[in-house]
């Protein structure tokens, strides 16, 4: 296998192809299929998703993939920032349609029609949905694995209120359902408001959630965006108030996508292969029998009873491997627990327990096995964020000149006037994108740059 | 509300927009939005079906939407099948693109050029694999809401064996699922063996499971197909064997869809609205409190039980709204079980439990509530089994000359001999088209048209 730190690029393609996430020999380049253990993966991380959107009494909905070029066009600004992005439906069957129809690029368009009709007073708000979809952009650029690709399994909320303030605290739930899903999936991040000429088309603002992977690039895994009236004044989405007037409805959007499985993968991985948060594997745990009398049924025991108290757990009973070549093959796959069982544990009535990222292995009594297992995920899992965190500590580094803006480490913090002219040189000379302002961190200090007042900012160069 | 046995296409409109199903008011015709009451249901009848086939060792996987023109071609008869229902992508952003591109309209011609680089060898047989995502038709008939529409929500399953006797013995395995499937959902049905001018579009046969709706038209809620080797020639799906030669793989599919959704509608529905299998329900109780001392805490208390039990359940403490409008108003949207708790209930220590489909309410006391909740479910089921089985035993009946085939009534069994002229005759009469040979039942009669040597087959007017 490729080596993770010196060959980041080539290690995140190997480690996708040999460990069965996707496969991207589809014939229609930049969309890819997804094989039964990434896509997996991806639904155990959707379920994250959904269980931290529901707990805040969000309604999953479901809408049409296809949107009429007359939809599209409604908000001039939005339309602006797809209009070279979208796939475009002319034809059906051998009939030329009356009007052209859109693949989804995200959903504003879609649903905010929809929205018009459905509110109508103040009772009707908040109106808080989500769906998890695909999305569809026609990338020129370079298509990379699960980070720039041309179909986007896609995660967007889409909220209305009755005022600025209602969707500013919304903007706020956003950020605390943000840190649950990033904490359980141990991902650490900067949170960065893009400047005005990267912000989301449309939006008042955007805050965004951003990582470093081990190439040293940053890559978005999450954003927030405030529309205030902005979409609701195109697309006449109003509420009745008491005194009789009606009155906009104020919106937030919140966006996640398949990008979270691409951390994960870059961030948590090693040499070996993946290491998966036990939330998140498909196998929790792998029972690896070592042929001898009586481990075949001692084995389908311990399935059982980790089975019966909700642990995913397989047990690799294939014939012509050794279990040397299972313990290698699924340390790749990054289950977090391997169980072996062999003659040894069926006399002693023992099991043997190693973890993907903790040295060695321990022995414990089988009438302890759940607790044991679940102790040794719990280690797992602590020890994926201690190394995603100081890992990510080491990529982010605070930016006193603008030479120092040349190291290679991914994120760089600096003073930044938020000048477009100072953002364009910092571009051209270290190819670092100003990611915007600091959203947690709002010290003052002079531009790197110019030399003017400033607010702490964030430079990458980005995926 | 509507008659649902005179009006039933009214009832069934009205029903999908009182209970908030799905909105057609969606500015592509044919494409409806889910909202998140039918959304839920669907994903809960979406969780059966997985439960069954991964049960059956079936793999999830996710394909792109977009398929080129050079892999629908590949396989003729198939192709001419969809031809003239296909959407095609010509745009991307404004340049119009190398290679037109479908929106799948079924995914056999996405997948198979993929299994042909993933079978190689015996090893790698069966390969057992589904997906759960929409499919795309350009319908020009009248469109009906999941029944008819542009944009279907969609279960295919597809395989590949080693011999034609593998292949069948899939065969089986789906009738299996299938039973279970429509079985949880109470859905009565008959197998007929589609004529071979109506079978799937390259398929040696296909096998269907019809139903009859309170329209007395009949509906295909699920189909299985033997494809043989037909596409494994056109895609090249093969597999070397021992001797060192290669053989074709053997396939089959299986397909489902939202109309599973139209048929628990349509009939378990009655004149006050839905009523929905307790497995797919998404509140499966309902808590009506009378409005009294310590009610509040007591429904609360309920509520919990509930929950910690596993059972979904939901307290309707809306404020404005009077008890008997919230029983109406659940009632109408299929909720199986109602309880409600008032003054009486909390001094007694009881709650009052109200079925669904079966009349009168009893108390009963507070520490037997989820013995007695998953009792009241039960019941609930085997009314909803009972009462559907009555209904689809009228709804089919045995015609013994071909003027019996003028009867209303939904699905009429007679002889035939199996060729087109017989059926297009009846076809034109009647307007009944031939359904197929029946599967499970295979009594030899002559032939109700031309009085030649027949089987058993089934005579419907479809959807």
């Amino acid at each position: 296998m490729e080596n993770r730190k010196e060959n980041f690029s080539e290690w995140y393609n190997e480690i996708i192809v040999s460990s069965d996430l996707s496969d991207k020999r589809y014939p229609v380049k930049g969309m890819n299929v997804w094989l039964p253990y990434g896509w997996k993966i991806m639904q155990l991380i959707d379920g994250i998703i959904r269980r931290e959107v529901d707990k805040n009494n969000f309604q999953e909905v479901s809408f049409p993939v296809l949107i009429t070029r007359d939809q599209l066009d409604v908000e001039f600004e939005h339309i602006r920032g797809f209009e070279n992005e979208i796939y475009w439906v002319t034809k059906g069957g051998k009939e030329k349609l009356d009007v052209d129809l859109a693949l989804r690029p995200t959903s504003e368009s879609a649903m905010y029609p929809m929205f018009s009709l459905w509110i109508r007073s103040h009772a009707d708000l908040p109106l808080k949905t989500y769906q998890i979809v695909s999305v569809y952009r026609y990338e020129t650029k370079h298509t990379r694995s699960f980070i720039r690709i041309r179909e986007i399994h896609f995660f967007e909320a889409h909220t209305a209120h009755a005022t600025y303030e209602d969707a500013e605290a919304q903007m706020e739930e956003y950020r605390r359902i943000w840190k649950n899903v990033s904490e359980t999936l141990g991902l650490p991040y900067l949170q960065d408001i893009r400047p005005e000429w990267d912000k989301f088309p449309g939006a008042v603002y955007t805050l965004a959630f951003d990582t470093a992977m081990p190439s040293n690039r940053s890559l978005q895994i999450g954003t927030i965006h405030e529309y205030g009236t902005n979409f609701a004044k195109s697309y006449g989405i109003k509420y009745l108030k008491d005194d009789g007037t009606y009155e906009y409805a104020n919106q937030t959007t919140f966006g996640m996508s398949e990008r979270l499985l691409a951390a994960v993968i870059g961030i948590h991985g090693d040499d070996t292969g993946l290491i998966l948060p036990p939330e998140i594997a498909p196998y929790q745990v792998v029972i690896v029998p070592i042929p001898g009398d009586g481990v075949d049924a001692y084995s389908k025991k311990i399935e059982d009873i980790l089975r019966n108290s909700g642990i995913r757990v397989k047990t690799d009973d294939r014939e012509n491997y050794t279990p040397g070549y299972k313990f290698n093959d699924w340390e790749m796959r990054g289950v977090p627990v391997r169980i072996e069982t062999g003659v040894k544990e069926v006399s002693g009535s023992t099991v043997t327990i190693a973890m993907r990222n903790i040295k060695g292995k321990k022995t414990v009594p089988l009438d302890r096995i759940v607790d044991s297992v679940n102790d040794a995920m719990e280690k797992v899992r602590e020890r994926i964020i201690e190394n995603a965190r100081k890992d990510f500590e080491k990529r982010v580094f605070m930016a006193n000149s603008d030479q120092d803006l040349s190291a290679p480490e991914g994120l760089a913090v600096a003073y930044w006037c938020g000048s477009k002219e100072c953002s364009d040189l910092i571009e051209q000379k270290y190819e670092r994108a100003a990611l915007g302002f600091r959203n947690d961190q709002n010290g003052n200090g002079k531009c790197i740059i110019c030399g003017k007042d400033g607010k702490m900012a964030v430079f990458g160069r980005s995926y």
